[in-house]
């Protein structure tokens, strides 16, 4: 096996994880994210859909356990840097049955262990995590005293490293690659599912120095009506001459993800989508020349806005959020946004999403960059060309 | 837009959840699984990553409110039937930020609505309602009483109709292609990324009527030492000569799954693997021969396991599960469970995936079908020579 960073990198990213701990005075810290799972250990594997966590105990002297369902301890050594010790299983019995849950078992492990008369950090909003889950946890844990530690892990891990960044740069050539391929295989007559294996193949072939994979963002092809909304399925509709296509792309290596949008126009387009898009233009590098460590995540929206507002534009929703590492369903990390009034300062190595999605009543435009913010300004990982992509 | 069933079988599925939610004594179900939210709406969109739910009042006369973010409410009219007033957007400032949460505004809309003073079902075991989400939801409405709802929704629908049943066997005709096309991609020297895009866009250019999609559980493909392991992540690996790959596909048709595993020998098949293939193709046969509606699903799994105790083989884990509606990550429906002394009646139109995985230390091999329920027996959905795929 050959793990995508070193073991050292995987060892000080659990010392940053033990001194964040210590400021809130957590003792033990269950990570049940994924990500943050993978982040901490390695553990990569499609197991998530059953029940199962990252014990992190402050003291170093202690490695992380990972517990999940006894099948699945089989991955931990194909992909994580655990020893076989430090890898858990629970017993088949606890799967998706009535009067049991696999929290049950994990609570009386950790009893056993004695490591339940302390303070528990626990992700409380995350998706693998449920509410009957964290309910038995406590239930068989009498002794806990349980804290909140949504976020702990994504926040660390929200700034990169070198080899994450390499990793980042990786997929973007192969989200340009993506890209490119959406725009030369849409054409009027060509069915939405047929364009979307062509994207998807493209995402999971990789490049010749990796594996692909679908990113956790599932792709996004707004065409005609399903323009104005921003997370459509696609259809075996046909696309149209006329039409405008927006495509919100992306792709990943080694689960870290950079995301790309542009818009296609199909036939001559519209005069209200090309003013659009000359202001979104100005307008994303209105925020890309704001970007720089020590500036508030609200100012970056501000530059924005500005534009906008010169032009008699409005958009409600945020411009941005931080991207990296991700499983299903999202390759946001859920720490920075870049909106109004926001104040989290941008950390250098931090990696942002810059995502211009106006969504309108019944047509739309996207163009979106994955940038990686820098002590003096910002370095923009995807390239390519910015304007509308005409076709006729 | 034309919806996937009529809106007399959307109000039929609805009669049903409010005969269980009276059962129940819950005046209001909210319900959280985006397969669930699927079943009652038919809405359908990648918006599941940001808290959203369905709102089910028991008074028929009042229809069901679709919830989610304010952006997400343009794809309501494009996949759901549900009219116009029933769909209701939070304001975008609620997403991902540090002092409040969408549940917050969803109760208050809730509790201004005057649907507070109620006995309200919940999912407490769905990936899509976090305990944060629940906890803002339940200090939201203080008058309320909160009542554990979980499966509630997913009971109902493993019981299929005419129309969901023809979804299913379309789904079945593509994964028999997924199928074939994984066994003529796969050979020595091919990486496992190339095979695998191979798959997957077979799987989502779906056929000549219907548009694929991903499957709710990727795609899983066991080669070599990750053989052993169940639900593995490819990588860029070159497939060998003398080499088994075990094979868990599926397709989906209107998000309506079927799967079928199998196993692909390079080179002369080892000894052992041809002997438990033989075993575990009459264990199949014994398994398939015992369902039909009436019978518990523990004894199904008694037939089975009488071959296996008869030829020394052990398996610990369930030999299969109900399957159908499904987002990521994961298509089995989380009710019904093949497994040693479960008493869970099989019903008439139920769908289960028969799936027998063994995975040995180092080696495994895989088969399995997706059938249908009847009174009389099984039907099998997915057809495909059962035994071991060999190539040289």
């Amino acid at each position: 096996m050959s793990l995508p960073f070193t073991i050292d990198e995987y060892r000080s990213r659990l010392a940053k994880v033990r001194g964040h701990m210590d400021e809130k005075g957590i003792e033990l810290l269950l990570v049940a994210d994924p990500a943050n799972m993978n982040y901490l250990t390695g553990y990569d594997s499609w197991s998530f859909y059953v029940p199962q966590v990252v014990a992190v105990p402050r003291d170093p002297s202690d490695r992380p356990l990972w517990i999940g369902r006894q099948m699945d301890t089989a991955q931990a050594p194909l992909t994580s840097w655990l020893p076989a010790g430090n890898v858990v299983g629970y017993p088949e019995i606890y799967i998706q049955t009535r009067d049991s849950h696999p929290m049950d078992w994990i609570a009386g492990y950790l009893l056993n262990r004695g490591w339940d008369k302390r303070r528990i950090g626990i992700e409380t909003d995350t998706y693998y995590l449920s509410p009957k889950a964290l309910d038995r946890l406590r239930a068989g844990l009498p002794n806990s005293m349980f804290v909140d530690a949504d976020l702990l892990v994504n926040w660390i891990r929200s700034v990169k490293s070198e080899t994450e960044l390499a990793y980042m740069r990786s997929a973007a050539r192969l989200a340009e690659r993506v890209m490119q391929v959406a725009i030369d295989t849409i054409a009027p007559g060509v069915r939405q599912c047929d364009a979307m294996a062509a994207i998807m193949a493209t995402q999971i072939g990789g490049s010749a120095e990796f594996a692909g994979s679908p990113t956790a963002l599932v792709p996004l092809l707004m065409s005609g009506r399903a323009a104005a909304a921003p997370h459509p399925v696609w259809t075996n509709e046909r696309f149209k001459s006329d039409q405008t296509t927006c495509l919100e792309l992306g792709a990943s290596c080694h689960r870290y993800h950079a995301a790309i949008a542009r818009t296609l126009q199909w036939g001559k387009p519209p005069k209200k989508l090309v003013n659009t898009t000359k202001i979104v233009e100005e307008g994303l590098e209105a925020a890309l020349a704001t970007i720089k460590s020590g500036i508030a995540a609200g100012d970056v929206e501000a530059a924005w806005r500005r534009v906008l507002d010169r032009n008699g534009l409005k958009k409600e929703s945020r411009i941005g959020y931080a991207i990296g590492l991700g499983y299903p369903p999202d390759w946001g990390e859920h720490t920075i946004s870049l909106r109004a009034g926001e104040t989290t300062i941008l950390e250098a190595d931090t990696t942002i999403h810059v995502m211009l999605g106006m969504w309108m009543d019944d047509w739309g435009m996207e163009m979106s960059e994955t940038v990686r913010v820098t002590r003096t300004g910002v370095e923009c990982l995807t390239h390519f060309p910015r304007g509308l992509e005409v076709r006729t």
